[in-house]
């Protein structure tokens, strides 16, 4: 089975932005056409693109959507018009820190043309960007897969939970890019997936990809994850991040922190990876993430189907924070970090450190 | 909110066995009408009726089904028919020992008439002794409520998982008693439901009984329940019981596990509470406590909705086992058994020891 990919910029400028639509997986293979900011933030709310990385990428190229019609006009408006788009973009999810990094990046490199060119040449170089971009978050995958697949044994029972593979990514994935390298590298894994409610992306996102690329693995209810764990059918959990202070708190997709404190109750090593465009040295700890909430809906009318009393509160956050001291090692695009601590951080991204407070 | 009876055995004899179908729940209040052990059958294992009480009450009004066309034969026939349908109902579901412990009763009851009455006379009795574990199991539900109360708190939040309420026994309920009566006691409670996947029983029917009757409720995705105690907003966990063994190991819907080791690791108490004919003495241990599996498309086809690849892998135990060291007390119709060990639930179960393997 080819694996379509989760975005692509069509054609060159003005040009399209091309996402695999992710709520319709794994039934429906289709694709979402974007050719304004609006368009991009509906699909990001709605996440028929998401995974840190894969938000990055598309916010970069979502510059390039929003300034397809600015580039007659004047300097002046034409970085106002970035301005709005960058504060439009970054106002469409708040937890995956992927996105205010892209957007700097964008912004930054806007701003070092500014004077040298007109807006025709500095959206030309912003595409650039967004490509060098996408293109990074390709490598940055590879890497990931080729330093994490050493923590996996021939033999091993993997659980992960959401999904942080290709779908998450440009390509490959995070915490899936170190299972598919294991894979390759031919150690035989059975991987335990974490059907991941609200929304299912394990189900729906995860096991779809495993399976395309013949990896074992075996779907279960979020609740089921102790038992598997209980049986001995787990020798290790890989997550990917949305966000990672400076302590090395990691905000995930919800359920995360869950797994973390069974995991470390039955002594199943658990690891993080992520790109380092997911760390934010500018958060001291996970305290400070800030953690989205999303509709009820997601939990009442999760399959189409009221399942729930009419009325009935519901709390549903899309993402929790797990303390640094549950992780076990931390793989990045450079190689891996463990033990898991401030000063371990400082040490390994110190020098590539991103603020993101600065949109 | 009238509550609507569970189960009702409508008229005398041949009479039939009304069911609130729970498959229907929260969005119709609709009947399911029994008049044959095969109808019933089919109820049990479509969770039409559930939990581990209220399936118990069931089986003995099916061997009153089974029997209503076998009164005008001879004795040996008659019972030979009591052997089929008890044999027919023991083999609707594994798990919860409430079933087999009814069963079993039934079938002695109808022993100590043999050559005493008619089978005419023995169907009586037999619909007699029906009635009076329903109405047994209403007062336990009341007591088991009367004595767990005491062990929650003016302004506590609880945390339950499944459905261990009135749906899931005559009226009242187990796990829901305790909180129903320290709400109708005048403490202030903040329950927190587990939704409870693959079946919903928790967004379905525990959070639809908690609105039913007033008590202040929130839903959550099973995977939440780690966040809402690492935010303090848990000071206890509530659960029911399917099986209880001689040491003290609880079987219960999946996910159960789960929550006890959570609320272990963020120091919450988990308490179980289920009346005597829960506890299995005959089993020393829980890992000899039968295991139900259902049907995959239990987790891949939730909601009418196909929501995994086709041809994915899937687990899905219906139970896990919860080991007693990590229960600080079970709730039962006598009073409170903590700690909870082999020795403790001795003392107080011994008199009334049930052994399951009989039937």
């Amino acid at each position: 089975m080819t694996i379509p990919r989760t975005l692509e910029w069509i054609g060159e400028l003005p040009g399209v932005l091309r996402l695999l639509d992710q709520t319709r997986l794994p039934t429906e293979v289709c694709y979402r056409d974007c050719e304004t900011v609006d368009e991009l933030v509906v699909a990001i709310r709605a996440l028929a693109v998401r995974g840190a990385p894969a938000i990055g990428c598309a916010a970069a190229y979502g510059v390039c959507l929003g300034l397809r019609t600015e580039v007659d006009r004047d300097e002046a408006a034409f970085f106002a018009a970035l301005n709005d788009c960058v504060q439009q973009l970054a106002a469409s999810r708040p937890t995956a820190v992927n996105l205010f990094w892209a957007l700097e990046r964008m912004r930054r490199t806007a701003e070092s043309q500014r004077g040298r060119l007109p807006p025709r040449g500095i959206l030309e170089r912003l595409l650039q960007e967004a490509r060098a971009i996408e293109a990074e978050d390709r490598a940055m995958c590879r890497a990931i897969g080729r330093h994490g697949a050493a923590l996996l044994k021939d033999g091993d029972g993997v659980l992960t939970h959401c999904n942080a593979g290709g779908l998450a990514t440009s390509d490959f994935g995070t915490a899936l890019a170190v299972i598919f390298q294991a894979n390759k590298d031919g150690k035989q894994l059975h991987v335990w997936v974490d059907e991941t409610r609200p929304l299912l992306q394990g189900a729906r996102l995860t096991a779809w990809e495993l399976m395309a690329r013949e990896v074992p693995c075996t779907l279960i209810c979020d609740n089921m994850a102790a038992q598997v764990m209980r049986s001995g059918r787990l020798q290790a959990v890989v997550v990917g991040a949305d966000r990672i202070a400076a302590n090395g708190d990691v905000a995930n997709k919800i359920g995360t922190y869950g797994v973390a404190v069974l995991a470390a109750a039955h002594g199943v090593p658990f690891y993080v990876a992520a790109p380092s465009s997911t760390f934010d040295l500018s958060l001291d700890s996970g305290d400070r993430i800030p953690i989205e909430q999303r509709a009820a809906e997601e939990i009442t009318h999760g399959f189409g189907r009221q399942t729930a009393p009419s009325g009935v509160t519901v709390y549903n956050p899309a993402f929790d924070v797990t303390p640094a001291s549950l992780v076990r090692g931390m793989v990045y695009e450079h190689g891996v970090i463990s033990p898991v601590n401030a000063a371990t951080l400082a040490a390994a991204l110190g020098s590539r450190e991103r603020r993101a407070d600065v949109v």
